[in-house]
């Protein structure tokens, strides 16, 4: 009988090699330390491979009892953390494998008929990211769910809106929740396009040109829950897009993330003042013992670049790279593995601390009294009267102006002063002036008049429900 | 009457300003003399925009119609190059607002009437990323018709596939050429997908809170060809997720025009010479006489670089952004412009250039025959005949030693010698052993073999004829 | 005489062509409409070599005057703006030699000899990008000096540290100022280490091996005032580290202009209220009469993200590009010319821009009073009384919760009360719980007392003057 | 007593937080799994520290004595892999400091005075990365020498050298591998440029406005070796220039090493054959028996993605961050760690496998013969003969013309055929046209002809001896 080429590969890679590989390069080279995550998508795929093969009569039945027994005890033992991973083997791969023959003799070394790691790793990875993908889904409703409940407890609450970090116009606290909820309900939309290019099946692509044992392809997408087949074994084994793809809708999660961090920082800054985020997701300082920290948000902001960084390397590995599958791809996973992790412990963490958010009314409504908020509707007002807009704009400007030098809001102004600046002004101007009036009056579709607010939070609970 | 804002624009932004803004301010931040190209989506959008002021009472009829007829003048000013395009007036949108008001009185003024120009720069981009978008998706079109028309012309010709550049297996060039096709048939389902999210109307959002106009929203999208309305206004104005985006989808596009590029200049390298590329795409040397330069997929290749840029720029820009819109945001158009300019310029040059490829077979096949392409097909021949795979696998790989230490190929050893790895083999083996045979064994979905790649051809004529 | 290879340039690249270029690839690999701006360095080099040529008698002595006089006629020319840059001539070197052969026969063609574009190039960009450096440095320095002038105006001001944003320590605004004169050093010192590696001469490579005729390489480096030789030729035609690298420098320095801006933005939001930028600087809405925006520090700040964005894609270019030149390489320029025109105006901008900066002291004192900045100031009291730093930190804690309870500050807690928390605790303190005792303290080398901000201001000035 | 604010962590981060940390915010925020290898850094750096308090009289000589023994207690705790690492205490700081007051009592407690975590990580990042420098600079000096042998023994092998990867020119294949030594010893400089402004000292900065102790800091950097102290103490906290500009230079270095990767993968294809990478740097394929693949160079050309990426996250993390310490900078170290073992892992095993190279000086030969590499010297023939160059140039594009037509290289036209194409071509014309002749022609500095190649060699030699 002959030797497996797996008993022997310290010694050299198969008989074809005349030294063994360096130490330094199998550690440069190997990927097992980082690939045994993939070790319950290997099984599955493995499993869904031989049943098949089994199936087309390709191996016996015999054999897929015993690689069933087989891979029931590896699933055992690396579940208890007994099982043994060789750097010697490389890869999640050839460690399972090498067991499975172990364990089943023959019939493991029979598992890897039709079948080419290239074709195999592309297979565990999509397995992986599926799953994941669906969790991040779940993740990114826990997160918008937190915000509506925020949304709804302070729909009615006075945030000074701003543009270019100005007081612009007065809008609703829970309105400006609602533009997160947004931005994280597309980041779910994306995913779920992503998800539909992930959940392709490479296997039967083999090394990179189709194989020629009779492989019903269909049956093993069928099996493993699969939406299509990869329709070519070139592209099967080097298509690298659904990471990339993944990793930069993940970056634009974390672009959201990174704005709303921004604003929870800017808010229980002393100067703003309008929330205060709760201690267990706060730190203090070495040195300074007056300090509590919005770390988490910080933090949060920071990994933006982390994952941003993830997609740029992702896109510089596969530039230029020619069919079909080269070495440099074993190089997409620890950025993807990583992007996953932190953007799945930031969804949670914020989940939770959105909760943990106390919210002033009082700060909010004071900083919003400051910057002339309702100027627009002094114009608008006058647009109603007959101004054309950019006219009334021109009066306005010169109100606040006024305003300005005497050192008072455009409310108080007295009305003879107002109507200085335009004749058409008349005494119900006041209520024109006022922030809840400016707020009430903006009841448009997607506008911050907490009635529409409140139609928001409705539709997106229907959303989220169904 | 008062004074227009926009009349005294060079002498202060407003009534508020106690001084112009100075000749270098003025140059660093106005945006015409680069978003002018949005100007047809600018009217179109404020045509909407008017027709349904009109239809809701909050402007005359006969407003409307001035404003169309103002309209009709500026289109037909610019389309003819003769308007007068002004940097005192910042943007696109002031200078043809302006113009109007100069042509119409105060028809023109009333146009800005519950809008911004946060919301309105918003909405011209999308109405004009949308038409680039259904640009690009024919152009990718265009591009795997002729990628579809190479690969028919050679399904037979026998290519040495490459894994780590290596001669792995026979590939028909067909084949490899459907690997490109399945890559951008992606990038045009990508582009479908973010088109989606491009197609909704932030028009209503206002400067960032809403109006209190009763604008009909829904009436505009309608009126536009949109699919949806941004549904929160803060939202409306702040977002660039489309952008960032649709410039990753571009990205990834590019990335397959890098790789499509690497293997052309590495096939028509004297040292393959597997193609040549017709004149008309080449370029000489000032210096070597005997030069002809594959330009074109190496300038592509290189042009790679400049999306990725685009798209680390646009997400460098909006990480950390506090809402709602804020000047940093102008900063979009640059890169967007300059990606969408890149992918259509090269999508069109490549479709023309596949076609000025010719192809030598005998080189490819000659180039096939140096690498023992067919070791595989030999171990599946052992598996065949009872041996467990890695087993086979060993037993080649002692084979292939012996025929390199000899410089022949495994085809060219006698029975005698082969039957001396394993007795399993017999006279059939000379068959498994050839170029074409191993092509034609790989007869599965996705496989290689001539008889699934005509099939591919077939279902990729009817998707894009669909 | 026979024909010259660029009089025939629209019908073939040369006699080797059997067709001319398509129009659609002259337009996409044609770089004379951006390259044009190295027309000053494209004569200045061609200029030292045709010396060279001549000093090594390669050339004749009429040739050399002829070329003078041709070179002096297209300078003029150019710069008058009558020079016919023609697309057919593809790039600027090639405009500039037909023209050079048009006006002084034989002599023009003659210039050519032992030079090819790949070195011509390299030499033009590298001679251009040393001036720019040069105006970079400049600008640099204004900005610091500019800084320097604020600084010293307001050493005294009491501004809250922040850490995490959270009001940490009082530092006088000018020792914040200097923080920015340490970031806009080390750019210039970044700078000058680029400018050591830009300032070689690839010129003498020719194409890729170095030419057969007896060129005076380092003639041409003296004429030229260039630091020293790129020692191999393949080096010197493909290397593009000088732009990456400078690049990379010119991104850190747009970083910095990022944080600054970042601060100027969140300063002058009415919630901080701490400075105002002068009306020159800004801009209002279209909608919103009330408004005067940072315009300039936003899309300074967003400007950082297109910087990044070329760095990134000068990287993306170069990675994995096998030696010597490829075409890819012509994809540097504008990516190059772009930093430059960017970081310049940007950095001429801010300087001015930090003169229009009005600070208001009593508000940033009212800032600091707000979040118990003294604390450290207190625990470090406790340290001089003999508590260990770590006892000390855990006492003032105990203080501040208290002090938050009662809503006073610590200085505004009676002395019986402190000496609750430590019996150490004597009438003394309150000297140092006062903002400017605390200010004062901090007299250590880098600390923030005025004395040592002064100090700090005296070396930058001493440094920028030397 | 009073109780020391680290003893209680577990359950609040001091006695102004009213809970404790949330487990996730625990794992979210920690960063002692990974920061913990800067534990030598931290030790000596307080080391340095203690030392002044107790020069300067801030501690007691019994304090400092205390303190030296508990750290070396813990040096040896951590080296026997004893030390008890917990995540309660955050980081490396805490988890030393917590240890050190265990062991010493109040004298631990003291080290901290007049010290924060924010200056204490930005010493130890800095002490950490200009050893890490040190190493990278000796193994890029290793590398240029394994290279230096490489292109010693094969200064006379006539390589075909490419432009846009057409033959070219025949280069020196010992020319070729100097390319890459110019490569190296630039990334050494850069380095060099680099460790000058990582080696500066924040200590003495404190939490970010220095302290109110008597701090001796020129007595700190002098006993850590420092050539410098941060002059201003915001930016001593916040600055993260050095980490930013490392990883600027680690991509380039890594660049380089894609483009030599690049090289090594053509060259060892079976098209080009040029060479052969011994055994032990390559892996086979799990399913084809004949693979040797060069897994090393597509390896590490992979990961220069990698650390391109950590470059992009690094500056994305920088962008926009306002004074002084954010917890956003704690997010700047994993990318630094891995690109520092990434660029080391790299550089250590390309020198290497360099010396694993064996050349194939007949295929390169053979392969140099095919494109017609002396076009250009039969071109500077004719000028030396008269013709200007740019006719010259022509004459030669028709001889090629025909020479493909008849299949012959242009040293196989008879003499009478050429002259047909000049008349002022003679007898001597062959000796121009042979490889060898056009390699020895370039004697130039910086040309290929292998006595330039030997000149520079010693050169190299010298230089880093020296």
């Amino acid at each position: 009988m002959s030797a497996n080429q797996l008993d022997k590969k310290s010694e050299a890679w198969s008989a074809l090699f005349s030294e063994p590989m360096s130490d330094l390069v199998k550690r440069y080279t190997a990927s097992v330390f980082f690939d045994k995550r993939l070790w319950k998508a290997d099984i599955q795929g493995s499993l869904a491979h031989a049943e098949m093969l089994a199936a087309q009569g390709v191996i016996s039945q015999d054999d897929w009892a015993a690689i069933q027994r087989g891979m029931a005890q590896i699933r055992e033992e690396i579940e208890s953390g007994r099982f043994d991973w060789k750097l010697d083997l490389e890869d999640v791969h050839l460690n399972i494998e090498a067991r499975l023959t172990q364990l089943v003799g023959d019939a493991g070394k029979r598992l890897h008929t039709g079948r080419s790691r290239n074709d195999q790793v592309a297979t565990d990875v999509r397995l992986w990211l599926r799953e994941e993908i669906d969790l991040i889904d779940g993740l990114l409703g826990d997160l918008q769910k937190a915000l509506l409940d925020l949304a709804e407890r302070h729909a009615e609450v006075i945030l000074p809106g701003f543009t270019h970090l100005q007081v612009a116009q007065p809008v609703s606290f829970g309105h400006h929740m609602l533009a997160y909820v947004e931005m994280f309900a597309r980041d779910a939309e994306r995913m779920r396009d992503v998800r539909k290019r992930v959940n392709r099946l490479p296997l039967g692509a083999a090394a990179l040109a189709g194989t020629s044992y009779p492989l019903d392809r269909e049956r093993v997408a069928r099996t493993l829950g699969m939406e299509g087949i990869c329709q070519n074994s070139l592209d099967a084994v080097s298509d690298r897009d659904f990471a990339i793809e993944f990793t930069a809708a993940a970056s634009l999660a974390m672009v959201h993330v990174s704005r709303l961090s921004e604003e929870l920082i800017l808010w229980m800054s002393q100067s703003f003042g309008f929330i205060d985020i709760a201690d267990r997701f706060c730190t203090g300082s070495s040195i300074m013992p007056q300090k509590k920290n919005p770390d988490v948000p910080e933090l949060a902001r920071g990994k933006t670049g982390r994952v941003v960084g993830h997609l740029m390397g992702l896109i510089t590995l596969m530039k230029g790279q020619p069919l079909a599958y080269n070495k440099d791809n074993q190089e997409d996973k620890e950025p993807l593995f990583d992007t996953v992790d932190t953007l799945k412990d930031t969804l949670r963490i914020f989940a939770e601390m959105v909760g943990g958010i106390t919210v002033k009314p009082e700060a909010m409504e004071r900083a919003a009294l400051k910057g002339y908020a309702t100027a627009t509707d002094l114009a608008d007002y006058l647009v109603k009267k007959g101004l054309p807009f950019r006219d009334a704009h021109e009066v306005v400007a010169h109100a606040v102006k006024d305003a300005i030098a005497r050192g008072v809001d455009l409310a108080e102004l007295p009305l003879a002063t107002l109507q200085g600046y335009s004749a058409a002004i008349e005494d119900d101007v006041y209520q024109v002036l006022s922030l809840r009036g400016s707020l009430q009056a903006r009841d448009i579709l997607g506008g911050t008049a907490p009635a529409q607010v409140r139609a928001q939070i409705a539709r997106h609970r229907a959303r989220l429900a169904g």
